[in-house]
């Protein structure tokens, strides 16, 4: 099992793949068999789903902003609030969200789930 | 299903129970076969063993603070990060944790999670 302080770290480069516009950096975090929700409550992606998901984010420009320190857990999982902004050509949009991410023993991440409702996402300008 | 606004508003009552020290209040949001994992990576706990639990805790004078707003989903769950503080006797520590938490039909607590790690917790005082 990777260490509290490698999660966190891991957490820690996804924020900063978006804030990079890095997709690959963000890509090379997941295990070839990771499974993402996001949000919770909608259907489960592959990762070769969720990479169309990220290279959309990268392009309308998403950056991340952690609301407060990376938690880490007793298990093999971390977690982190944040927002993230992004314009999709027409409006900015910040969401307040919320991810769990858990590893596998190599420290790559095999399940992701977003927490985010219709309530957590604010039209900050645009038509 | 609960409302987003719901779940929000149970997740809001739970850390108002605990301002309150009012464990009653705090026992009131969780079912009957309620399971937590708190922290993620310990023992699963009945709501019979969350309950005492929650009962020293309360002792210990815990008061939650959230580090950022309640965060919903588009299924049955919602989130927060948050920093807790009690003394135990002998030293005031704080935390900073997350909780997951998903529900049932009737809008109470079934599932919760705590992520939190060891790299979490600071003394503020005491020995």
């Amino acid at each position: 099992m990777p260490t509290e302080t490698e999660m966190k770290a891991a957490v820690q480069a996804y924020v900063d793949g978006f804030n990079n516009a890095d997709a690959d950096a963000i890509m090379a975090l997941f295990a070839a068999n990771a499974v993402i929700e996001d949000p919770v409550g909608s259907p489960l992606k592959s990762r070769a789903q969720f990479e169309q998901f990220i290279r959309q984010g990268v392009r309308f420009g998403a950056r991340l902003a952690l609301a407060a320190p990376i938690r880490g857990s007793h298990g093999n999982a971390a977690a982190m609030a944040f927002t993230v902004t992004f314009e999709d050509g027409v409006r900015r949009i910040t969401t307040n969200s919320l991810d769990v991410m858990t590893f596998d023993d190599e420290g790559k991440i095999v399940f992701m789930q977003g927490f985010w409702g219709p309530g957590d996402a604010s039209v900050l300008s645009g038509r």
